[in-house]
């Protein structure tokens, strides 16, 4: 896409107006990247059919800075919702697609963003089906921010819910934690320090949809930890089905750069924000199967499981320390982080 | 709901956390107020079934005022995407509703926009059942923008497309035109003037589903003039039909004083948006009556026949005058409303 032939250099209100400047937008950039026969209908809305259940899931992006280490918000608009649809149990088919722009951002980076949807929405077997632009005054926005909706089929093996989670089913993490947390961290205005840490945004729906295939109902729960990390998400789920959670700090999943950058920011990884990594508690007769399954897939190689549910301290997670020492894991208070997605 | 209790007298940085603040918000306000099976699943997303194909609508609200003379943002939200789903020739079922809120907003004004959400969301028969909430710092906001995304079952008579409209098709308008920008108008800093125009926000959905009923395929195209205009939109669709749209200057339905400030601020109503009005073009041979029954519905008490499809001027939007005169109607050029949606 030749940007420079476009007349353009920067969104401006009338690229809001939903007169000729919106259409000019639309046509140069939008339709022609996603050019399907949905989108193609131009029509305020799109028509799609599915056979079974539906999931559907939505979540806006406020990342900032919109580009950071290992990806931008285009790329974590799509990614964090096809995971979440995946989290529901279900196989991600389509995404709409919602800009806030504000008034003079750069159309070379809003071109960048939009190529990189197109990118990982292929890759990750969505297409984007309807959407709209909003433009607001400069100083009302902050560059970007995107909505989107992502809508799913339901896996005709899945049973996902909390009331499926019994004592003694197995906490398994996907990968590596809080690398995407500090990868934004790491640029942070005021906050630079030398980093090679990256954002682990991806999507999973794949390799959810092969544990799903082979464990079916024996998969009780997917959850994706981004805003307020592990320590969050286990909390809300000892709290909603009033049992106990123990995990195992030794077998915490974390690289040695991102222990060492929390360390040096005074932040407990736990709670720390991911983006391509979920956790999935499941039957324990099929606990390690899992794991093999998982490790063989390039986005799960790094599976391990670090705790299982229990009767003992109902609505507490309790972490047991190397040294045999065990503290309580509250849910995150306040906000360490703001707008990591 | 007492909001004195709440213990927060303002939205911050910690109520987007994921943590316990986002756990109490939702709490106290979101799943209090929707109170619904889907939402109280509080997953990441809903589980739903249809029966027939699903229409789906996403849009973004980023008005300003977000309190304005004939409703609110939150109202907006749910009507403006209920009848864009309607527009589609489908009825309005669910919807998911996602926040971008700036730091600092009163939690009185979120209340009060959540609790119109309810209720408009109950009048338009749509159930809320996935959301989310960001809360982005100070100043890289404006108060609150709403996205909302909507999903109807497609009316088993419906066939709604561009494709079906023919020469001599008429051109329906529902109701008196370019309230609702005229009402933001009228409330803007420095273009306050004495007025009681208030917006035309409302859900259309119940009107377009009895004339669907009555006349299935007879009814080509539905569409909302929201931002452009009836200008706009009619200029689009000449333009995607390839043939020409004329329509009457004497006929097109205007109260005298949103016309008297049209003409105070020199704007043209046609290029006005409206929130709570639709276009239909329709077979001849049911004109008139789609226009009785449209007529005998309150929200379509004020419709008439403004035009018709014509192979005269293709691609474009011609208006006869009252005294004989013709001239062409272009769509809008640049912004005259930013934020009126």
């Amino acid at each position: 896409m030749d940007v420079s032939k476009f007349g353009f250099d920067t969104i401006n209100l009338g690229h809001g107006s939903g007169g000729i400047m919106t259409r000019d937008l639309l046509d140069k950039i939008i339709f022609k990247t996603f050019n399907n026969p949905y989108l193609n209908q131009k029509h305020d809305g799109s028509i799609v059919k599915f056979k079974n259940e539906i999931a559907i899931s939505t979540d806006s992006f406020v990342i900032s800075p919109i580009f950071f280490k290992g990806g931008n918000i285009g790329e974590l608009a799509v990614n964090g919702t096809v995971n979440d649809v995946a989290m529901c149990g279900a196989i991600p088919k389509f995404l709409s697609l919602a800009f806030i722009v504000e008034e003079g951002l750069k159309i070379e980076e809003f071109v960048k963003i939009v190529n990189s949807i197109k990118e990982v929405s292929d890759k990750s077997g969505v297409q984007i089906i309807t959407g709209d632009t909003k433009v607001v005054e400069r100083g009302k926005g902050d560059k970007i921010f995107i909505n989107t909706t992502g809508f799913g089929e339901v896996h005709s093996k899945a049973n996902i819910s909390t009331k499926n989670i019994k004592v003694g089913d197995k906490i398994i993490v996907s990968g590596f934690i809080a690398q995407h947390g500090m990868a934004i961290m790491s640029q942070r205005e005021g906050l630079e320090f030398e980093s090679t840490i990256i954002s682990d945004t991806t999507n999973v729906n794949f390799l959810v949809e092969k544990m799903l295939d082979a464990f079916g109902e024996r998969i009780h729960l997917l959850r994706d930890p981004t805003r307020g990390g592990v320590a969050s998400v286990l909390s809300e789920i000892a709290n909603d089905i009033s049992k106990g959670i123990t995990i195992h700090e030794n077998k915490i999943p974390l690289e040695k750069q991102v222990a060492a950058a929390c360390e040096i920011l005074g932040l407990d990884p736990l709670y720390v924000a991911n983006e391509g990594v979920f956790i999935a508690i499941v039957d324990p007769i099929v606990a390690e199967a899992v794991i093999e399954l998982m490790r063989k897939d390039d986005k799960g190689k790094n599976t391990v499981c670090i705790g299982e549910i229990t009767d003992e301290h109902p609505n507490k997670v309790v972490m047991t320390s190397s040294i045999g020492g065990k503290r309580i894991i509250s849910p995150l208070i306040g906000e360490q982080l703001p707008r990591i997605c």
